[in-house]
């Protein structure tokens, strides 16, 4: 490593300690905290997490909703050259069970409130691997964090290491952890910082999960900007008011429910929303908030997934493009490649992979998977793009398998947005089925909308107007409902009913 | 090296070509380049460069005035694994003999009109090392970069790389080139580019000097944010304000004097100069232009040097600060050290010392300098800083030499400008001189304003008054003017003149 040129989110905070050493880092109820007592606190920490074994390259897990002691141990984490995964509180016992075995945490920093039975079922079930540590009872997290030295910092560690961990299930089945590295996190803090106009002055209200980067890359970027983090445990629409107006929040997590919530709960106006920036919305919602009019906001798109440390592509102009998702942030490369890694033609949909300083070093305990997806030095994102006459970029929907016709490669994901524009067409699915002459022929299976009717013969013609005609289903299949497990089709399923099979490259090859 | 997460500005310029295909690069002249053009032409020029020797680690020297062609060897050098050297077209034939002997170019790319006669010159003293292409011959450049192959593009470099040499001055006594990677350039970029607004829809009008990071950094962030780069030759007036008008440039390099002449000569308003975003100015130039309402606009302060690829330190907010001189910027870290490179407590003077993606890799050819520059990991600026109660950063001046008061330090610029805040003072310079008890003591040479007088211990009370009692000059000498080789005061002629000596560290160390 070099030193001279390191950067690692350590070093983020010891330089906000040095240069904000009175700006408020984080809000957690009652708790606030600034950059030079984030520093003391997470050097504390780090102390007796290397204490209690934790050392360069070991895995800490948080099983608790949103806090700013995620930042504080994604700090020490950092301190110390280990890794902190926030873990999805949702999860079910059994699922956090698997997370724990997969990842063989050193430290476990659990809750107790509205998540304790399911964290309790799965240590008991996994043996309880490491240290645990209930954060919410008060005997646990903050005396086992005063033991340590405020002032016996750690020396330098390489940006290049892992220090967050996020679990993704964009993998064949199994969810695994995509491995951030510290240049990754703080690379995206500084691209989206200034696609979002985050600055020093910037107030995020943490209410989304921290376990997905929509969120956290938000709460990374402002921490990088030197802004200040704001942290609701979950979400409860007055009490998103209440800290919006309370902290002049600038910034926030909110979805469509969300907001129809504030605005019933603010209907009166009792809480002043002035300070949050968000794209226009109902005009209710446009009055009561400021309209945010940063790079990204003025052509709203994007495209990106936990592996690129979340977004990949946007807009940062105005101008109009011909693609859906935007362009590649600064910052990375993007090439829309066949299944042999050769660039497609623009116009023509490939598989998007994408190589720069914001993608991961690889999945956690899965070496195969991460040698499938990294080749050749560029990350496979799985997902289907095409790159535009205009040089931006449109999402076509996950790779999953590939159908063979002669040489040419067919991705279900493609024929089946096709099909959906159809005015009859509910659902659909693709599959390939066997066919001596040209290795595969594609077949879909269509669920039509209530009181449609459209003929197989309408519907391939439908698609061989829109797509190369190689691309079109022989054969079509109506049904009253696909099969899924939980939300995905079950394409197993479908091939078992219909006859697929004789996909290229053996069985789970390209699928989810 | 890391090809999975490396972008050398190759990359930056592969991806623009595949993103921005169609969009303006560079505007110079009559010629027009989309950066799809721009990667067709760096790879032909790589080619061709290549052909006549140039490969990893090779330097290339430009000697002209500004032009597109400066960011297009840049580009090509990137390919190759090679460095650009713009040098700077005001220098006499000796001095650009001094840097083509301490360079060694394999190419130098020279300019016939206004530079040509100091260029041939030192050609002709140097025997002319490498290959000599006069990019103004029409028969020189163009057929030149011709020959190469516009779709064999080049394999991975390391970002890590140095790929521009700038000549600095800011050494003891001789110039020397401070190396700056692709990542310095790049993140620079970024971060700059955040701090300034800049974007895909900005031009750039460069018309400041491409030897001086002053321009390059706003060029190169203009660059990496897929932007315009309009470049005209040298200032002329009535040429920026039609440039201005034709190209909509939205930034420019102007000083306070060109100022004055576009006012001049756009009295009339024949001009649109509403395009252009600088700070207000007098009444009519405000009305001229647009207020630049970037972050750094706001409250503009800045510190930086050639070593750290310019720019180090900002202010990003508006709200007021202690230092003079900003905060760091992201990406970097700064510390104030005292000779032993201990940090100085908040409030004390001491050197600025920094480390981040934008530190230089070291001198070219000064392999002593360059350690002594590093050491530690941490690039010595050679400046004297303070940081403020509020962390923000104060610049005080060139360290020079350190002058040592029992265990004490002192630095001459502290005193200097402490002693240059009296009214009486035109300029002043203080030396040390041998003193058996203390080591050594600070004697003043003050130049006084024509008509005014003041005494040795009124001066001694004004410094006792504002700084340290132990920085206070023991006595004052009153001088007509101060001797100077060049700009710069001569203290070694006033240590022969006024018995100076008995520097701590030897003859030479701290000397800028």
């Amino acid at each position: 490593m070099d030193p001279l040129h390191a950067l690692t989110l350590a070093d983020v905070l010891r330089e906000h300690a040095r240069s904000w050493p009175e700006r408020v880092a984080t809000v957690d109820g009652e708790r606030r905290i600034t950059y030079r007592e984030l520093q003391d606190r997470t050097c504390r920490l780090a102390h007796a997490l290397a204490a209690v074994g934790v050392g360069p390259g070991d895995r800490m897990l948080w099983c608790g909703q949103n806090s700013a002691r995620v930042l504080e141990l994604l700090l020490a984490a950092a301190k110390l050259g280990a890794a902190l995964c926030p873990a999805n509180w949702r999860l079910s016992a059994d699922e956090l069970a698997f997370v724990i075995e997969d990842l063989e945490p050193a430290v476990t920093v659990w809750q107790e409130e509205e998540v304790g039975d399911a964290v309790r079922t799965a240590r008991d079930a996994t043996g309880a691997p490491g240290r645990w540590i209930a954060h919410d009872a008060p005997d646990e997290y903050e005396p086992f964090l005063a033991q340590g030295d405020p002032d016996d910092d750690f020396g330098d560690r390489d940006p290049a290491e892992s220090v967050l961990f996020v679990y993704t299930s964009a993998w064949s089945g199994q969810p695994a952890a995509a491995m951030l590295s510290h240049t990754a996190v703080v690379t995206q803090g500084l691209v989206f910082g200034r696609a979002a106009d985050i600055g020093p002055e910037s107030v995020y209200l943490n209410s989304g999960p921290l376990f997905h980067l929509a969120t956290a890359m938000q709460t990374f970027a402002t921490f990088v900007a030197a802004g200040a983090n704001v942290f609701t445990r979950r979400v409860d629409a007055e009490e998103l008011c209440r800290l919006i107006d309370a902290e002049r929040c600038t910034g926030a997590f909110l979805v469509g429910p969300t907001i129809k919530q504030i605005l019933a709960v603010n209907a009166d106006g009792r809480f002043d929303l002035k300070s949050l920036r968000t794209p226009a919305g109902k005009p209710a919602w446009t009055e009561m908030i400021t309209v945010d009019t940063s790079p990204m906001a003025r052509n709203p798109a994007g495209y990106g997934q936990t592996e690129v440390m979340g977004l990949l592509t946007t807009n940062l102009t105005a101008e109009p493009t011909v693609g859906t998702n935007g362009r590649a942030l600064p910052g990375v490369q993007i090439r829309i490649v066949d299944p042999d890694d050769r660039d497609v033609p623009d116009g023509e949909t490939g598989e998007i992979v994408a190589r720069g300083a914001t993608v991961m070093n690889g999945y956690w305990n899965r070496p195969d998977e991460t040698a499938r997806r990294l080749r050749g030095g560029w990350h496979h994102t799985n997902d289907l793009g095409r790159r535009e006459v205009d040089g931006s970029i449109s999402f076509i929907g996950p790779k999953a398998r590939l159908i063979k016709s002669a040489t040419e490669n067919i991705y279900p994901a493609e024929v089946e947005a096709t099909l959906a524009s159809h005015p009859a067409v509910a659902e659909c699915a693709v599959i390939g089925t066997p066919d001596r002459q040209w290795t595969q022929s594609v077949k879909a299976i269509v669920v039509l909308r209530d009181g449609e009717t459209v003929t197989e013969a309408e519907l391939v013609a439908h698609v061989r107007e829109r797509i190369a005609s190689y691309k079109k289903p022989r054969t079509v299949a109506f049904v009253d409902r696909l099969p899924r497990v939980g939300f995905a089709v079950d394409y197993d399923t479908l091939d078992e009913q219909f006859g697929g099979g004789g996909y290229p490259g053996g069985p789970g090859v390209g699928a989810r």
